[in-house]
């Protein structure tokens, strides 16, 4: 049977985020909308402080420390909104008016993080790479030590840069990790507060995973709002009101997923034969440039260009015949980004790597 | 063929929240998250800067636009979160410091949105019901000319009762409509703001919609942060950052099904039958108190209890065979409550109704 129109090509998706996730994951999913572990009922319609939900949460929760290899100071919350909410609940619960945190400007999304801290307190911006349009890592910053902490952006979505590293000093670590959270083994007590927003490597827009020391906590004097603050969550087990409940219930398929695969490290390694592969074709392919400095590298967020802006149009419809979407890179960069998450495929990265050669021959 | 413990029997679901949608919603939403609009992706990984999601995001506050006949100075915005950040969300961006607002003491809802609007302004409580533990809606009562708003809930989900008359004032009016938006013919234009978590009558848990005068706003002097001022979401169009896209999908499926029944003022009509139904059952079937006064009555949500609480547990137990689910009552009033939202079908409460009868019959 030859392909029509009428029969879809399997798609490969590179979006950024909301991304791929799972296909069991979207089968189970869908499964669950018409009938929730057979309640006969709709997991929309299901009551969250139902002994089904809170197991559902409770799974969940344990997943997440199991996979991380959390220590027992350190909470998992499912909080409403995404990262961007984070952006000023953190410094709201951490940081009081007259003390300094330190920041790094990596990206877009640690400048919005910048922002929303300066209305609570001080901030000290340790070091930027604005100047390049964020494509590299700072190495070379000090850090004050009586900042009350120092906040990274693991993983730079736009720009395509990753933390190899994460930086040793004394101080507190919060780390926003929506991009790369479970992508890569790091030692996650190390940290006081990791937040991510769902929509990459966790499950479905909508939900926020916050991962918190608990004895940072309670040490300001602002009145927090009920909502805001992390120690009511705790207390609550993330179900101080209605949570999210079909996003939370998501994020476990896909948890169920992750730990399936082998875990985080299984990912990694994963994750790392997908990038290089990827990295490899633009470093040899004269038609593609890779935009973010070599040691710095994503391996979420692969961003490269083309010299002619025709020529990536050109590009784009072509691979778009071989099933692969959601390449186009940001407007702040412009040129392609593929975003391999866990859940991307090696054959997906392989598919576009042989778009890249043949599009490459097809010049020739 | 005879009924098998393997054959699901039909149910009715009397949930309070996360409630009851409409079958098709249940399978056009799964549909989606399997192949969303025969993109070949599932909603769950398409992004949200897409034309295609741009467009559902455009056709829900549309619908949600013609069917509360909103005026031109009235914003529709889709938020993370419940109605709880509301509580908060509300005085950050109405109230200022020295100001006051008036608040309306009638459930543990309103109570909460009273403790919230303290930590940002003055807080006139110009009526409560606490006392008779919420059985009731004050009736006279005076408000401060000054009062930058009034703030009353039109449903108390956990007592069973409902503003039968929004009140009169020269005030600005905000309201927490979480429970009972689009289930009566309201004049929605005469509200300054109106918040509603959407898993009642409007989608699934994961969304708020709030419904603003553009003209109330940037009135304060508190430096507001970005993700909790208005302002920022309706220059966006509800996507400061990334939304809880598939909880706004489920409310566009929702908003259409609305719309398709003949809109509020169809479901209005229904609803009163609903209700009525169930209302006469209770005051008929000398096993059955109400427990809300009668002139307030709550059409969303139906409280009654039994003399004995032995006999609350044979009953809930007969009318688990029928099918019938979640008519417990909350912990703080006991008893039963049956949830009559808009997708639950007159049939449902016919089946809870004989169920009453049959269980009293069995007695005798």
């Amino acid at each position: 049977m030859t392909a029509t129109k009428e029969q879809p090509v399997l798609l490969h998706n590179f979006n950024a985020g909301p991304s791929i996730l799972p296909k069991t994951v979207f089968e189970q999913a869908a499964a669950a909308i018409l009938n929730f572990e057979q309640s006969g009922l709709s997991i929309l319609e299901f009551g969250h402080r139902t002994p089904e939900f809170t197991a559902v949460m409770a799974e969940a929760r344990g997943l997440l420390r199991e996979l991380m290899h959390l220590d027992e100071n350190h909470e998992v919350l499912f909080l409403h909104g995404g990262a961007s909410t984070q952006f000023m609940q953190v410094p709201m619960n951490l940081l009081d008016a007259k003390e300094s945190a330190a920041y790094t400007d990596t990206d877009v999304w640690g400048a919005k993080a910048i922002k929303e801290a300066r209305l609570f307190g001080k901030v000290d911006v340790v070091c930027s790479s604005k100047e390049k349009n964020y494509n590299f890592i700072p190495k070379d910053f000090a850090v004050p030590n009586d900042a009350k902490y120092l906040h990274i952006t693991t993983n730079n979505t736009i720009y395509g840069t990753q933390w190899q590293k994460i930086p040793r000093t004394s101080n507190s670590m919060v780390a926003d990790m929506s991009s790369d959270i479970l992508s890569r083994v790091l030692d996650f007590n190390s940290f006081d507060l990791i937040y991510a927003g769902a929509q990459k490597n966790l499950g479905a827009a909508g939900v926020n995973i916050v991962v918190v020391n608990k004895n940072i906590l309670g040490k300001i004097k602002r009145a927090i709002p009920t909502m805001m603050d992390y120690r009511n969550h705790i207390k609550e087990d993330s179900m101080l009101n209605t949570p999210p409940v079909f996003a939370i219930y998501v994020c476990l398929l896909n948890l169920r997923w992750v730990k399936a695969q082998g875990g985080v490290a299984a990912l990694e390694k994963r994750n790392i034969e997908k990038a290089a592969l990827l990295y490899r074709e633009i470093d040899e392919n004269p038609l593609f440039t890779g935009t973010a400095a070599k040691e710095d590298r994503s391996k979420m967020n692969v961003c490269f260009v083309m010299e002619d802006p025709l020529m990536e149009e050109r590009f784009e419809a072509f691979a778009r015949t071989r099933g692969i979407v959601a390449i186009r890179g940001h407007r702040s960069v412009g040129g392609f980004r593929a975003s391999l998450y866990n859940a991307l495929p090696l054959s997906s990265v392989e598919v576009l790597v042989q778009a890249m050669r043949d599009f490459s021959n097809s010049l020739n």
